[in-house]
């Protein structure tokens, strides 16, 4: 099978000595620049975000040690690259990157879904170590000036990784995710995009359906606006994500979440009908159970 | 028409001289209790919930100046009666109060759905001042340990004067209102039904629906609660509310809860539609539309 042996073995095998190179330095990126800055986890963060603006307020901030808007430049010298834009920047990014990458360099990607990634990742030469990885964290706002260096501390972080992957360059991966604060959790391509469906994006298109619907309500009584409260709040709060990374995480994982907005729909048919059916029992224990899963679900995990 | 002109003017027109009477000394009861004395905004807070323990609590927080768990004993002498308990204990209570509220009492109520509510308060003696209420804020915590003097602040308080409520009855529960810190809204109890159903019902019943879903999901493969992120949690935090209360909104709402749900159905479908054809253009507007929206409607509230 094509490069399940790879040719050469990492540049560097210890965080502690590599060059981190971070393409993309929003929320996610800029956050992950800042926790291995702040916890001196590796010899250098070199940052490539878009803007030079992004270079010049990364190095102010302390953030990174290096930084340049060229991608080409920015890769040169990196034992670690870690792709920390939207998925579909991910997706045109990753085919360019065998002819820049070092041998021997660790490839890592930040991807909200990993189904595309990891067959793209798989397409890249043999003497690039690669491993999809994905951090089960993230806020409503983006861009570096959200960055937080705990942004990852006790999150878990995904690593799916392929057939090639050998043990050394996983290895190296989850010790940058330790390094971080974060928890590495192993998890095949195919099944993380199957949970993170139901567990992210079935949320996201739950608080975006709420807001539409009572965008359309108040635009029949605007005192809609003035009664909504810390409920819709919460619900909500999801619709105000970052417009392109969402786009491209319905894009990449349709089919996972058409499943998933199916077994919704069943489920909230199932409490209307017992609703209008008055089965009040019954939907006392749907009711009683969810308060019970939820709060268990969150327990011990800070902020409810 | 019965009862528009009550037979006898208010027991006392000012807060500040009024005995207020709180039935129910939960979430609700027990923060607009802390709040009347936080403030000393009235002569003296008497509270009546069910059980000798909660009088004790309130005691010793300083939340009443008198507390007992008979009815009748508690609102012998009450200017402002305040019913501060689920909306179904509301409905049961309301018929007993004809024979136990004094003359001229003031008699609010703090449930979440008013179509119900207005109809019984309708019923009541002419001598009783009536005027539903429904203060628009709360926690998914409950009981008298979740109670906050400042949980009102800020915060939409609906008034549903009926035909037979008073001007002078409007303005005393206004100024009760605004002493707890909250903006006074007159809104009349339909219209409130049915915008709550949609700003409030809507989301805890997609809150319900989710946490419902996970669970069927998780009982397949529960590494789904491994990788359940901040994202998850806020979209699901209504689903640990108090059931009782939200069972008792539910049974009384069913009717603009049932237009509600077909609202956001339609939504969620044609969301669905433009993702499953592909049609990004189309998708993206919705998801800015609602983004910027969504951040509208918060915006100078607080947290986000």
């Amino acid at each position: 099978m094509k490069g399940v042996e790879p040719a050469v073995p990492l540049r560097c095998s210890a965080l502690s000595g590599a060059r981190v190179a971070i393409v993309g330095l929003g929320l996610m990126g800029g956050s992950l620049a800042a926790a291995l800055k702040k916890r001196a986890a590796c010899a250098q963060v070199i940052g490539i975000p878009r803007r030079p603006e992004t270079v010049a307020q990364a190095l102010q901030r302390g953030y990174i040690d290096h930084g340049t808007t060229d991608l080409e430049e920015g890769l040169a010298e990196a034992d670690i690259a870690i792709l920390a834009t939207p998925v579909r920047t991910i997706l045109t990014t990753l085919p360019r990157l065998g002819a820049i990458l070092p041998a021997g360099c660790l490839l890592l990607d930040l991807g909200s879904t990993k189904g595309q990634i990891a067959q793209a990742m798989n397409a890249l030469p043999a003497q690039i170590h690669v491993c999809p990885a994905h951090p089960m964290c993230g806020k409503e706002l983006s861009g570096l000036e959200a960055a937080d260096p705990d942004l990852y501390v006790d999150k878990t972080f995904i690593v799916s990784p392929l057939l090639r992957t050998q043990p050394a360059a996983l290895a190296l991966a989850e010790e940058l995710i330790r390094a971080l604060g974060a928890r590495p959790r192993r998890l095949d391509a195919r099944r993380h995009d199957r949970l993170v469906a139901v567990g992210s994006h079935l949320p996201y298109l739950l608080a975006l359906g709420l807001v539409s619907t009572a965008e359309e309500v108040a635009s029949e009584d605007v005192l809609l606006w003035e009664i909504v409260a810390s409920g819709f709040r919460d619900t909500s709060r999801l619709a105000a994500s970052d417009v392109r990374m969402m786009l491209d995480v319905l894009m990449t994982n349709s089919g996972a979440i058409s499943e998933a907005l199916d077994r919704f729909r069943e489920r909230l048919e199932t409490i209307e009908r017992l609703l209008q059916n008055g089965d009040e029992a019954a939907l006392q224990r749907v009711i009683e159970a969810a308060a019970i899963r939820r709060n268990a679900a969150f327990r011990g995990r800070g902020a409810q």
